[in-house]
């Protein structure tokens, strides 16, 4: 049998309900790892060995009920758990006991799921650095905001966790630890418990180390299908390659990584063309910058006037200082051209299956004291539409680049059918294993 | 001198500005209106004089700066304040104190405000009720579910307040208080801190005596402008009277209301006619429905899971329940028609200023069962646009009957204007003098 922490959840669900498996035993295999690898990785912001395997036990007398009755879930320390402290990143937070559970933890845990610990989170989901760092070479940044989560599923410390996107923190910490990350359409899970940074994008995601544990994790989290996902043939498919506004950049690996996706596509049948995005469109990219400033400062409010001296020089003079400048009538101007560039994309997309369009600029950079660019991002956040990015290639550096995969809005089960089977198409499971 | 209690907001506010009034002072009148008629009403969940003085003491020494500075707000207790304990209207939450201040809470201190206390709310801002009673008549309704934010601004126990709207919830206990409420366009003051109810309609709202009170703090919470509501000439304005699908719901007083209202429009200059909703727009009503109720049982979530015995029968069997029989499927499918719907309203209201329409069914019921029909007030939470109630009217049990007006989407100040015209042509300060 593989090692637990190398099973897909879909194989350990299996083999917990078949007998094989205990939930105790899937959670010590994961224990053993992060006792191995955090000391470098530094995943995890509250890990409790025995408040895990607690759960564990618990879940295995109940008979691990529902969907992934049994399996550990990493939490994003920006959502609350009402048994495990949440500090949002912030030293002005140390110790804080929420006094519930965030919705998408709640929900977790109706599925049957085990809340393994909270993940690593730059502070407040914004720039500030979390002490994570890329398990495929830990000079590197493992891209943020959600870190810890990204490197924790990257480094079989966990098999499914939460990030929260809000410009790019779910699939930048993906595409730089190699990992599956899903950023739903807007509204997806919803919001409750989970620290506001930028009410109007703010997004839970998952992250998983395939398609497929992905759409098992949304499918318990929503009640609706579990069953394995099949793909969706290519053969016909309209596919768009998006370079969007950010082309510029891009490296010339990615580059040539998006130019292979689009004949690998092709060779599979598909219908591969060019998507270039209307100046309609784009624009959403300008006023999602404003707002996300307008509205950091904002959901900062009680922060900035009560614990100034404690918040990082990085966040006083990042978003939400731009945000001071921004009056109350731009930024009702920038949601409502948000929301025009969001009808004129709908629009203009309405022909495709859905597009390609690189996860990040280029592999994770060295360093710890950024967590990369999100110019590849941004914009998807801010127009609601789902995306995915699979660990289709790697880079000179020989860290893994991802290719992320647009659906259309609110067609979440299909984007992730079709990021499936771009998937296979690129053979990325043959080349992780 | 006219008693501090009974004071415009902007008034009192001239007078600490001047040095003839002390926020202390402002403060202490309030608290003994609260001692003299909180034994009746039960407007608060809590109040501690104590807490209350030292603060108005604290802004008196400071100068009283902000445009609301050492001005008494009371907030709805399902909204986050980091030093006073938040109860959501729920035993599950029996002395529980947030970290941190709500977005709107902490804009409020920003502005100068004194938090007051914590007004009583129904159970999670849905249905079952707060013990709070119409001071009009202690045995009928104050309404829901800012029922005490209502009560305790009609009362002159407090001259503004925070309230939250998912279906009727700021607008209904205003009309049946005789007060002014304001529901502002979605999003207007974030939702940080604000215990999600249903995460697509939940509204931040303000209650005050005049609609230049809201007015200015409105403009206070956004730093916007906060100058005397000039109001707009009414002459040759084109204004809608919406009988809405739910006209069928509306008493024959309620009936008469309207007519009088359009009556007295007309007489002042403007071209008064009925605005008919399409079924495109009224198809919104029952997504709505349908939406809320989703969305409530999945934000409840966690008290489901673990405090089923202390949840109310009520909410047990209410709109939760009646959410865990929605599919995700149907969920998004409404989002979607909602968001139609609200681009067919702007289209087929571009050519009115603004509408008229009942804010609720009738005078505040008899019974402190149920906090009455919120059937003229869901629309417009789902439509996102802003509206406003103002006490113009009275019924055969001698309260109140409101008059809404209901503006465009993000043009909360323009309605405001408007709701400032509407109410000098009915009279309504003159009534009230």
């Amino acid at each position: 049998m593989t090692h637990p922490s190398e099973m897909t959840v879909r194989t350990a669900r299996q083999a917990i309900k078949s007998g094989q498996l205990t939930s105790e035993s899937l959670v010590r295999a994961y224990a053993e790892r992060i006792e191995e690898r955090d000391v470098d990785v530094k995943a995890w912001a509250y890990f409790n060995t025995d408040q895990a395997i607690a759960a564990a036990q618990a879940s295995d007398k109940a008979g691990n009920k529902g969907p992934i009755g049994g399996i550990p879930v990493g939490v994003k320390d920006i959502i609350d758990t009402f048994d495990m402290p949440t500090e949002y990143g912030s030293p002005i937070f140390k110790g804080n006991q929420p006094s519930s559970d965030a919705t998408c933890v709640a929900l977790t845990r109706d599925a049957g799921g085990i809340i393994m610990g909270k993940t690593a989170t730059t502070e407040f989901a914004h720039q500030f650095p979390a002490p994570t760092r890329n398990p495929h070479n830990t000079a590197h940044t493992p891209g943020g905001s959600s870190s810890g989560s990204g490197a924790g599923v990257a480094s079989f410390m966990i098999p499914l966790a939460f990030g929260t996107q809000t410009g790019g923190s779910v699939i930048r910490p993906a595409a730089f630890c190699g990992v599956v990350g899903y950023k739903p359409t807007y509204g997806e899970f919803g919001l409750k418990g989970v620290k506001e940074n930028a009410l109007s994008c703010d997004t839970v995601g998952l992250y998983a180390r395939s398609v497929d544990d992905i759409a098992l994790f949304r499918g318990a989290l929503l009640k609706s299908d579990t069953s394995p996902l099949a793909g969706i043939p290519l053969n016909g498919l309209k596919i768009g390659v998006c370079r969007s506004h950010a082309w510029d950049q891009a490296d010339e690996t990615t580059k040539n990584c998006i130019a292979e996706a689009a004949s690998q596509l092709s060779k599979a049948g598909a219908n591969v063309s060019d998507y270039d995005m209307s100046e309609a469109v784009t624009l959403c990219s300008k006023s999602a910058k404003r707002t996300r400033s307008y509205e950091l400062r904002r959901s900062l409010a009680y922060e900035f006037a009560n614990h100034y001296e404690k918040i990082s020089k990085v966040c006083r003079e990042g978003r939400p200082k731009d945000g001071e400048s921004i009056s109350h009538e731009q930024y009702r101007e920038d949601l409502a051209q948000m929301a025009k560039s969001r009808l004129a994309f709908a629009d203009e997309t309405a022909g495709y299956d859905f597009l390609i369009t690189p996860s990040a600029t280029g592999e994770a950079p060295k360093g710890l004291e950024t967590t990369g660019n999100s110019a590849f991002n941004d914009i998807w956040t801010a127009l609601h539409v789902p995306t995915a990015t699979i660990p289709a290639f790697s880079g000179p550096n020989n860290l893994p680049i991802g290719l992320q995969v647009v659906g259309h809005y609110t067609q979440d089960q299909r984007m992730l059918e079709a990021a499936q089977s771009v998937a296979f198409a690129l053979n990325i499971y043959e080349k992780a294993a």
